[in-house]
């Protein structure tokens, strides 16, 4: 390519009009010459009008709206009233304003959690605990000048310094709060990012995309370490749909859209993209792109990577962008494949193209109980195996099924307290099931009225030979609904020294049983081991059916009174428990991305990176055959934002400091990389750098973090 | 990462141990310390066993059963009779050994093309036109002490330097034989690989792996200009089913399989994975996973990237694959994605876990015939958005309908060939429809009896609502039949002047109509303006339907009497067809991988090396968002063969060349990458190296073509 011609747009250009003559050809008038194909231009600038964030979720000032240290909105958490009964305040939810009668006892028999023993939250964000930004003066200066919003408010910050990880909420509980982003900045459109990541580049500064900031992969962390200024790109003003093609059934949307807003919009037109992750109030699409999103109606929908048609990703070193709209393609590796998953460190996804569905005319919920575990996943096996699955499928443990009790709301009417009961009795006493082992599945049928009836008959007949007994609507849609609320129990029960978290994976199907049972009796085990008083909870539920496998979802909290540390317990035990699923062969993550602990202790630490950034070596080869997954992604994503964030501003090494990627020696001798048959270079090396031996960024700015993350995924 | 440490392999062996000992804790007997988890080790060396062979299709010497210099089996071809008559020879096919009455003047009337005007191909190989093979002598020594089979007879050479694009099988049959590799190695396991992979590395080979030659990519072409050793690596007898997986429904396979064998050794055990590809006779798992390929049911069994579940690939830098057979991860971008649609360029495919499904229990055909396309064209996307399509359903156009009847075979049944004239006067004369016009929909459907006649009805009722008429499951089957055999027809046509070749696309629905009616149209301009003596051959079918769009195949062929270079006017006219392709929306291609057209004129090439090897350049971001397709990965892909196939043994610079990736000025003078807003630089450069202006593979080892190949296939 001739590097001094400056033919490169003037060429663009003249391909576009070559199209668009060739189209007009077939017009009946001709296409003006001078016109051209445009992509949606974004005209708006400066802040948005008040109509369009009336209809939006996510204001600027989000603290405003939505807690700074837990989850979800302020006016909405779980509180014990002066009776000390549970309720759930505010008036979004179905359960606001209502009182959970049994969640108390649940709390007090599960955790040995008493009302007595509360440890309430630093409730205000002291602004002097956060440190002064480091500005970059020449960086703000020319945003000004772009008229696009940014603040460096101590609140602004804070907010979009985290996940919601434990030990993220736990440190903001405690009023701890370490490095934070510097400025926040709030594009309303693709052109705005464009602008915001050339300053970065231009300025060496450090930039975090944030979309809905629901990660529990710690992806938000900033690198204490950082010295340059980080800025935060919070993409939630850019949320128009900006066009729906009925036609071919796909909406083209600003990817800060958070999925409620999404949904609401779309149904507006009468369609829906169907995609209903549990955090779809908060997260964003352009978050789901990046952590390749999975949703519960995905049996019908598909999950993100089914869903996407189009990306648009700014990078520092252009947009990324196909140049068509077709379903699918064989022209290299897709490209999308290397966005979806990226999880922030290869850019800033501004524009998705997503299929979109009529919304369905009938919804029906359902439930089946199962007189144990082991019939319930053997139901499931079949009805995936059947290819069969409704909208949605998840079965439930006994310790499930009694937690979903513990949180049923009072209700009003005796009657359907009184039939409860009774049909309590009649599946326990009447039908054997014994309530220490029965399990639950929810059901969600969606589609043609007719369809779903015969649909919804085939299951059930099928859950039949499971020994499954229908158990009815409202057990099924109170499942569902419980779904959104279940978040903001963490923070009623971080009041009362419980801690938890949930995590998630993929196997296949004849793993399953055994690493729900493996992985709950370890999880017990280790607790035990490390002096927590109180036997944890240790829960799971299948959660979604695939045709080779199935995605099990699991609870883990405990009351930490008496110990000294409790996240590092926590951690500890979270490691030893994702030992447990990798031996038992599940993946590392079915939909959450891949978590990088990064408070593990040494030792976890140098498990994980033995276990994810293995050179390509020709050790592989030879050896049994573990190839351990790439997790580590993350991490190098955290050490990718320590260096360039998103590759910006790549720094120079310093003079005398070896760049380059760290290879096996014999390559630095300029010998070919080709090193079969040899010993392989440990993969970890404690003393370098941060001390996890991760890949250096390569020296020179025309290769880097996508060459490393070539290297480093593929081990 | 430490690089002298020895630790790497003791590292796995102590990770492989300490899963295993969390496993073995649960198991009543603990389990022996030394055992390690082990991938299924290949214990084949050497030749194949008779027993194996004779389940197999392809043997190695494939010439001894294969056409040398055209399509398939050498025993089955169309002919001309002694009595002027068409027939298929050989025993193979269901068409083997009938007349096929109606194809000689379909020929005439469609080309122009009479028996009087025959061009025979070159009935045998003249060996003294091959090259004589440049052996690097160290690697071939070492090779040898492999007891891995390899042959550098010039038949074997020569069969495996070429795949099935026009401008191929036409060279051959003029007997020109150009570059072709000079040892063909023939792999047996994955460890056979292996070696051969760190052989070339070691000495510097270049290696071309070779599945079932089926390529219509070029993919396969030797660089002409290559210097060291070629070497093909031919995957056919790395081809066992190594195990099948009734639990979870999956089977791991060697790469070398084709698709006759596997479908035929799965159906013995009930199951099948219901892929198949066109081609399938001949085609590998390897190349489907390569080249991202596409089924003809794939409805009801997915893609290549919904089929697979895991894969294996050796690499110059070792072995890739993923740690767990899950179904579905977010763990970092997927892997999978990098090596399908690689084209060969990364590295070579020796194990693949698919999904299989059980054999279905029912299977019907059908057709529907439409008074016009327009119509059938409806029909397919109202039933792709009710999400009811069948296992299969093409749509084919007014002259695919009238050719499938040339290829009609004399049925010895009077009564049968009434009854048809019978429905063809009932359809015309009665229904008004006109045979000028009207389209012909094949259909198959699959699965349990009951669902299929089910499901049966629901297409044909929405068929009716388009003017659709069922038209008997006679017409469908012979529509699916003759997929098999349309390929041999090329060289019949070749041997009679006439040239053709056979190109896909997807396409959003919206853009369907205007695609077909544009490119076809087309073609015939470019023809006569080109000189075609004849009106050409220029026909499509919607033969893929999605959510979002579908897949449009088109055949386009011509008779070429009185030009003196018909190859040049092909490629041009093909060019001016993709070009109209790409201004109406559709992608480069649907399934057969992107195109390299590598005798494209100089003006056609600039504008394909324009269209694709755009920088990731800040002009992009300004420009109309019209960012062209990556079709120059093959091009990519044969000037990495040119420098380091595989990457293998890169080459150092010569010393005072100019080495490292060709980048914008700006970049080489060390400022930061990011150019936003600047004018990007040209992405031609007429005057450098082979004149396509392609990125030269940076130096450095480490780095490399999949760094090149990240920034290559994103533009």
């Amino acid at each position: 390519m001739a590097s001094n011609s400056s033919g490169g747009s003037s060429d663009r250009q003249r391909i576009a009009k070559q199209r668009l003559r060739i189209i007009a050809g077939h017009l009946q008038r001709p296409a003006d010459d001078d016109s051209a194909v445009g992509a949606a231009e974004c005209t708006a600038q400066g802040s948005k009008t008040d109509a369009s964030s009336e209809e939006r979720t996510v204001p600027r000032r989000r603290h405003e709206i939505m807690k700074w240290n837990g989850w979800g909105y302020s006016d909405s958490k779980f509180v014990y009233n002066k009776k000390g009964q549970a309720e759930f305040t505010g008036k979004r939810y179905r359960l606001s304003g209502m009182i959970i009668p049994g969640l108390k006892d649940w709390m007090e028999n599960t955790f040995g959690a008493t009302l007595q023993h509360k440890t309430p939250a630093t409730p205000i964000l002291n602004s002097s605990a956060v440190q002064a930004p480091t500005l970059n003066e020449v960086f703000v200066e020319e945003l000004k000048s772009t008229h696009i919003p940014f603040s460096h408010d101590a609140e602004d910050r804070v907010f979009r310094a985290h996940g919601h990880c434990l030990h993220e909420i736990f440190a903001l509980r405690e009023g701890k709060i370490g490095r934070v982003p510097d400025l926040v900045v709030w594009p309303s459109c693709h052109s705005d990012v464009e602008k915001i990541v050339e300053l970065a580049c231009k300025h060496n500064v450090c930039l975090i995309p944030y979309g809905g900031g629901t990660s529990v992969s710690s992806a938000l962390e900033c690198p204490p370490e950082e010295t340059r200024s980080i800025v935060s790109l919070d993409t939630s003003q850019m949320n128009r749909i900006l066009w729906i093609d009925e036609k071919n059934l796909t909406a083209h949307v600003e990817a800060g859209i958070v999925g409620q807003d999404l949904e609401r919009l779309l149904n507006e037109s009468g369609y829906c993209t169907g995609h209903e992750p549990d955090s779809m109030e908060f997260s964003s699409l352009g978050g789901w792109v990046a952590t390749r999103a999975s949703g519960m109606k995905k049996n019908i929908y598909g999950n993100i990577e089914d869903l996407v048609i189009h990306i648009k990703m700014v990078t520092p070193q252009g947009v990324i962008e196909k140049s068509c709209q077709c379903p699918r393609m064989s022209t290299g590796p897709d490209v999308h494949h290397f966005i979806m998953g990226s999880e922030g460190t290869l850019g800033v996804v501004t524009e998705v193209t997503l299929k979109i569905r009529p919304v369905p005319e009938y919804q029906k919920y359902g439930s089946v109980v199962f007189p144990n575990f082991e019939q319930g996943v053997a139901c499931l096996r079949e009805v995936a195996k059947q290819r069969c699955a409704p909208a949605s499928i998840r079965l439930m443990d006994n310790e499930q099924f009694k937690f979903g009790h513990a949180l049923k709301p009072q209700v009003s009417s005796i009657f359907t307290s009184f039939l409860d009961g009774l049909k309590k009795l009649y599946i326990t006493k009447f039908k054997g099931f014994d309530p220490n082992r029965l399990c639950v599945a929810t059901l969600l049928f969606e589609g043609d009225r007719e369809k779903v009836l015969q649909h919804e008959k085939q299951v059930y007949t099928i859950a039949a030979k499971f020994g499954g007994l229908a158990a009815g609507e409202d057990n099924g849609q109170r499942g569902y609904m419980l779904t959104f609320v279940i978040a903001y129990l963490r923070d009623l029960g971080m009041d009362y020294y419980v801690i938890g978290e949930s995590f998630e994976t993929s196997v296949p199907w004849d793993r399953v049983l055994d690493i729900c049972r493996n992985v709950k009796a370890r999880i017990v085990r280790e607790c035990k081991e490390k002096g927590v008083q109180f036997p944890p909870l240790s829960t799971c539920r299948v959660t979604q059916t695939y045709d080779a496998g199935a995605c099990v979802y699991f609870y883990f909290a405990f009351n930490y009174r008496g110990l000294s540390d409790p996240i590092h317990v926590y951690e500890e035990v979270e490691h030893a428990a994702r030992e447990e699923i990798l031996a038992n062969g599940g993946s590392l993550s079915h939909h959450h991305g891949a978590p990088t602990g990064s408070r593990l202790s040494q030792r976890a630490r140098r498990v994980q990176a033995r276990c994810s950034i293995s050179w390509w070596t020709a050790g592989e080869v030879a050896a049994p055959g573990l190839v351990p997954q790439p997790h580590s992604l993350r991490r190098f994503g955290r050490r990718l934002r320590a260096k360039a964030p998103l590759r910006l501003g790549w720094p120079r090494p310093p003079a005398g400091a070896e760049a380059g990627v760290r290879t096996p020696s014999r390559v630095r001798s300029g010998a070919p990389v080709c090193t079969m048959g040899q010993e392989p270079p440990a993969p970890v090396a404690q003393s370098e750098g941060a001390g996890d031996g991760l890949l250096q960024p390569p020296a020179g700015p025309s290769s880097g973090n996508t060459h490393s993350l070539m290297s480093l995924i593929v081990c």
